[in-house]
């Protein structure tokens, strides 16, 4: 699969004049695009009006939104001409994506709606079932949806277009993104930010964003805020955030059609020539951040809908936002109204008696995959090559013995990644909000440098800036997850790292990603597109600069009310095993997958045989951690996930080896959380019988968990043996603390895992009540000795599994563990 | 408790010279506040280096972040002159709240730390004390945080800054609210959008924010994106965000400390008299919207502390981000740089030999209530006024017979509110996204107005719009939450309605909402505050204008994360009992109210003195609805919690009784979800007896959930019954239908339900597999009928209860259902 257009040089200047029978041509596709979207909303049969227009052919239920979509249909019909002119590759991104109709329809006129969905075809029948199906029970959405062909941004909730727009944009030299920013979504504040998205795109080596700021004026019920700031202080805005605006007012007082199109058509070559211009600078070398041209575009809201209705200001008015003629039905001369507004766009001079688009104005859709609803890298999965990976077991660290080296994962993890990013210097990005040496990756800096596009100063401080690289960095969640999801889409590959608490800002952008998977998985002609992967750390247990407001492990609460089928999440405990999950996540396709893994010096317990062994099964028993006897249940089942809780398990083991030798002590350890699921509620869940082998059904089991514990009930309440589940993990308490401080708040540390396990097996009560109390007391001492001298028992601190030897020592590459008696975490 | 400042006019001009005495205070003070800022972040002992300072006096683990303090101390110190000059009610917002050694220090030297935590005396001792316990375990947080005097804004997670500070100086017309904004917080989306805050404070009738874009250059890792850009630029956006800009540059190329103290002085005076000049002409009648002033404050980041550490540049880089010595303990040579940095501030001048600081620098503090430490808005319990409610029995709709009647919740209780936002015309405002006519709360605009001071049109298309109203509108979530944040944490009350799906955009936002909340409870000086109040309307269940995307109910999985005692979640399901609820939550005190309720006409169900008492229990069994007979377990408990939910229910328990009349059906309402938990987990929660009083232990329950259905078992995983628990919700799936298809797509529908009974009660599914038959067969037929019709089967839209008599009517007031024939949601 190629794109069809790859041009050496970024095409300049228009081939052909301005001429009347163009501007007719631009006014007639808007007038047929608007057409078909008020059939959409409106018309449930009879869509040419070959009969006179009755109540029953207009809709029951009236829904969608019909003020932003002339606008929408204006900016794609002179698009389609620049396009023609300059054969230009082009997506579309409408921020304001309740405008579906707009882009169903210009889709529909361009050929391609038909081409994807066969029974939609280009006559009268076909374009009944296109008005019929938009909003109806078992059609499709009102919004620019993963069922819209050209579509990688569904707009269903704002703030997000330019984000999508400058992912779409890396590393495609050649492609032009138009991105209709709603006045509506320009007041959120990831759209608000979004713009400064000029300061990390290089004009060499990626594509080309054109920001079209569109003041209707309106949202449901208010006005907007840019539309009613002065034109001066827009403009200072525009320039503030690093463009160079053009204001185009068109379709107020009465302007007559044919000269707002003449007037935008010339603003936009002006626009096409000011890129081309920046474009071949850049390709002379001049590669330093231009002031992109931006366009603010005022229109009417709904413009060419009824002026009033019932008395009441319509269009140009937020009474246009939705369906500005609800009562259509109601009564005869609402009726007359819509049949007055639908032949006011003269369809039968732009259909022929069978439905067809005449052939004048057909010839302004572009050919091939130039148009934008058929652009590949609009379905991403066409364009995407698989990633050539290194062998991450090349990267696997030294491990004698569990226990008997010490890593810090993150930072093995970057040195996976820089070979990463060497193999793929073209579809492979690191996102993160300023914390990809924080979360200990820096080795990716041998091999790519930051984006950065702003001022520099000497390189000693501007440490690995560059025009062009391979690392993301800005401080902003949003834009990184924006950026990221636009790059997937246009079948890239890439990773988001960010810490663990804050990943939550992006909740609401995972809940649209994840659901866009989940339709596109039903679509046939959507191409599987690289999984979204989370690198989350500097996690909930060791925010020791940060405290509370930096501890809240529930995100992976947050995916896991996702489609099973696109979720998957991840606690690798050591280098080795973060190595083999992260390799699976970067060849998985269509996913969200949330890796969770700490950054701090950490035992190793699994060799990478081990550690792939593990990943693959996901869950399974440690034997060498282990006290039971071989064909006999164990007395407790010690169950852990998260590489915190993995090491006070082991703990806690150690000390019931040590203190009750005759109690059958089994551990398992969980990687793949899934795998806690019935299998018949997700896809990785481990079957019945085999969740039964692992933890018994009858056996009082403990399990020491990274987050928060009731989602370990939630994902084994079907278990037979759930009932004897107790789980320890984050309880929101916590503060500043130590490491050891901070799992005794929460009640996750190994002397009060040695308390559950004498609770909760029979007999043990009674005979270990002196044992109990011991553990207790070396609570207190631990606390006494943190509130004292600032930092953990030494005993505590360098424990390492009996078997480890004398003390953990790093087991490979330039690392050290400094930062574990200075503190830690970055920020 | 009164505030001491309440100026019948804004003070005007400074009341004494700038002179070098009042500079050298300035210097101290700074000199003050930095040198117990350092101490915080590294002095185990030894406050005052009265012996040779020595490695055991160092922290073990140096914790916390001195980059943006000496910045902050620095406005500190200038705006405390001020205070005193113009007795001027001020608050302190520090956005880069990681600056929290500075807060504390700034508390400590005015006096008022010692007076809330009197072991940190003002002497050699409570210095000690005040070092030792910074990020410390048993000590205090290293952000500005809830246990820091003066502050509401922790300033964790970033970007919300000056949303909080705009909430603040809402209806507080003689505060000024000084909010430094750090040039990495100025990355997020959310900070990048709040200084379009102006548009919507009154000069006349709020305070006022004075923001100081705080440019020191770095984040972790990185440049600044605004410390990068052009002075030009950066001026441009701040007038685009409607301000006048002043530009500050201090501490570079070595200028004297005295000279900038001067030039700083002298800007923050011209500031505040160009604000004095503001606030006069608005007292003069001229509430329109000014060019606000506020400061760019350019100083390098980490000011103070050694220029180079192992000849890296660490003053004015990223390096000085957090501890920038973290080796102080590693040699004698880093050892003595620590000591000459702390030297370099030249304690011994600004302590006296006890540690007391010494009375010149000592009134540079302002007195009482001015100490911005203890300005009484900070700890806003203090402050605030109980609402005047009015009886909201006077509201309830009438409701001879359940289902007799039908109403939209919300428009009931927009009635409500219009008399609170009468009675409490200063300290009650609603905030919402552009919804609140949406979510059909517009009976509001009755009472009051939308606020804005963006330009205006006409009145008829400016509905509703004044400079000054109890409603607060913005197309951003984070907007809207932060402001209302600010609102409460300064003592006043209010409340924010938004669509169900995309209040997840502010999941962090109530995350560290609900820690301030955890924390300040166990501060006995804190003094609760106003709980936070949600109305989530245009939920999962009827997104009929825009599916999937706007399809998400996880928000209440999302809050019940955090702490029991601080999260409530109720389910109201009709007017009534929504408007009992919301008495409820308007009354309460520190906690998350989150309350789902939908705006579509929907049957009533209780009469008021029914839906109180309902209220009062949370949940309870509707013997009306139910077949079971006194005395005697029932065979089936139908549980249901949410209005939809709770309507397909009761369909269920109708098709029950008519089609197997023998079977004992318990019908159980839940509308206070946090009953379903375990008494010892949740305040609300239910005994174990009385759960098994209502729910049975050996029944099938069936239950039908408004939001993900785990949630249920969740929060039931530890009950005797739990195995029995049948849940149905929503499940992920959906896109355009009609509201019976959705349900259908969910199978929560009434005759899905009543397939869950015979397939769970013993013996049913034997004899009634024709009736489960039967049961199939309406549901293809009424989504056959939707797929032909656009509109569901009249017969299960207009279902009511059998009892209700022919049709559901509408109960009381202006209400009309049309928008049940036409669709229903805006947007």
């Amino acid at each position: 699969m190629t794109v069809t257009t790859s041009p050496t040089t970024w095409p300049t200047g228009p081939g052909a004049p301005l001429d009347d029978a163009t501007i007719a041509r631009i006014d007639a596709w808007w007038r047929a695009a608007n057409y078909l979207s008020v059939g959409q909303i409106y018309l449930l049969d009879n869509p040419m009006l070959r009969t006179e227009l009755a109540r029953d052919h207009v809709k029951p239920r009236l829904l969608g939104h019909w003020g932003t979509t002339p606008g929408l249909n204006f900016v794609y019909a002179h698009l389609n001409r620049a396009i023609i002119e300059r054969q230009l590759s082009t997506m579309y991104i409408t921020g304001p994506g309740h405008g579906g109709p707009g882009l169903v329809a210009n889709s529909y006129l361009e050929g391609r709606y038909s081409e994807v969905y066969p029974d939609v075809s280009q006559d009268d029948e076909g374009m009944r079932r296109l008005f019929r199906q938009f909003s109806f029970p078992g059609g499709i959405p009102s919004h620019v949806a993963p069922e819209t062909p050209g579509s990688i941004h569904e707009g269903g909730e704002l703030g997000y277009a330019l984000s999508h727009a400058y992912g779409a944009a890396f590393d495609n030299p050649d492609l032009l993104v138009a991105a209709v920013v709603g006045d509506g979504e320009a007041e959120t504040g990831p759209l608000a930010t979004s713009w400064h998205s000029n300061k990390f795109v290089n004009p060499a080596k990626d594509g080309v964003v054109l920001p079209i700021l569109h003041l209707n004026g309106y949202k449901i019920a208010n006005p907007t805020v840019l539309a009613r700031i002065s034109d001066d202080e827009l403009r200072a805005l525009m320039v503030g955030y690093g463009h160079k605006p053009h204001f185009f007012t068109g379709g107020f007082d009465g302007e007559d059609h044919a000269a707002a199109h003449r007037r935008f058509a010339e603003l936009l070559d002006v626009v096409l020539d000011e890129i081309a211009e920046i474009k071949a600078r850049a390709a002379d070398g001049d590669e330093s951040r231009p002031m992109w041209p931006m366009i603010v575009l005022r229109t009417p809201k709904g413009w060419t809908c009824p002026p009033q209705i019932d008395g009441k200001r319509t269009e140009d008015s937020w009474r246009a936002h939705q369906v500005p003629l609800a009562s259509a039905r109601d009564t005869p001369e609402h009726l007359d109204i819509l049949r007055g507004w639908l032949e006011s766009y003269r369809a039968h001079e732009l259909f022929d008696d069978a439905g067809r688009l005449v052939d004048d104005v057909a010839a302004l859709a572009p050919a091939g995959e130039l148009r934008m609803s058929a652009n590949p890298h609009a379905n991403g999965g066409l364009l995407m090559k698989d990633l050539r990976l290194p062998d991450f077991r090349d990267f696997a660290v030294d491990v004698p013995a569990p226990g008997a080296t010490v890593n810090e994962a993150t930072r093995v993890l970057g040195e996976y990644l820089t070979e990463v990013i060497r193999r793929n210097p073209t579809n492979f990005r690191i996102f993160g909000p300023d914390e990809t040496a924080s979360n200990r990756l820096q080795a990716v800096f041998d091999a790519t440098d930051k984006v950065w596009n702003a001022d520099f100063l000497d390189t000693d401080i501007d440490d690995h800036l560059a025009r062009a690289g391979r690392v993301m960095e800005m401080l902003s969640e949003h834009q990184c997850q924006g950026w990221l999801e636009g790059y997937l889409l246009t079948g890239r590959h890439g990773m988001f790292n960010c810490y663990e608490a804050f990943i939550h800002i992006v909740d609401s952008m995972v809940n649209q990603h994840a659901k866009w998977l989940k339709v596109t998985r039903e679509l046939p002609w959507r191409r599987p597109i690289a999984s979204l992967n989370y690198l989350l750390s500097s996690h909930v247990w060791r925010q020791d600069h940060n405290g509370f407001s930096h501890q809240d492990p529930g995100f992976i609460d947050h995916v896991v009310n996702k489609k099973a089928e696109v979720v998957r999440v991840y606690l690798p405990f050591d280098a080795n095993t973060l190595l083999s999950t992260y390799d699976h996540c970067l060849r998985s396709r269509n996913y969200v997958n949330v890796v969770v893994a700490g950054k701090q010096p950490n035992p190793n317990l699994l060799t990478m045989d081990e550690a792939v062994a593990h990943c693959e099964r996901g869950v399974g028993i440690w034997d060498w951690a282990g006290t039971e006897v071989p064909g006999e249940d164990p007395d407790v089942v010690l169950g852990c996930a998260g590489d915190v809780p993995t090491i006070e398990t082991l703990a806690a083991a150690d000390l019931l080896r040590r203190h009750i030798p005759d109690l059958k002590v089994r551990v398992v350890n969980v990687v793949d959380l899934m795998r806690l699921q019935d299998s018949t509620e997700h896809p990785h869940g481990l079957s019945d019988r085999d969740f039964d082998t692992l933890f018994t059904t009858t056996r009082p089991v403990v399990f020491a968990y990274h987050g928060y514990p009731w989602l370990i009930h939630r994902l084994t309440y079907r278990r037979a043996g759930h009932s004897n589940i107790h789980v320890r993990g984050y309880k929101e308490e916590g503060t500043t603390t130590t490491p050891f401080d901070m799992v005794m708040l929460n009640d996750l540390d190994r002397f009060h895992l040695v308390m559950d396990v004498i609770d909760r097996v029979p007999g043990l009560g009674s005979r270990y009540a002196s044992l109990r109390q011991r553990m207790q007391d070396e609570r207190l001492r631990a606390r006494e000795y943190t509130r004292t001298y600032g930092e953990d028992l030494p005993e505590i601190r360098d424990w390492v599994w009996p078997d480890a030897g004398e003390t953990g020592t790093e087991a490979s590459g330039p690392q050290t563990n400094a930062a574990a008696s200075t503190g830690g975490d970055n920020e």
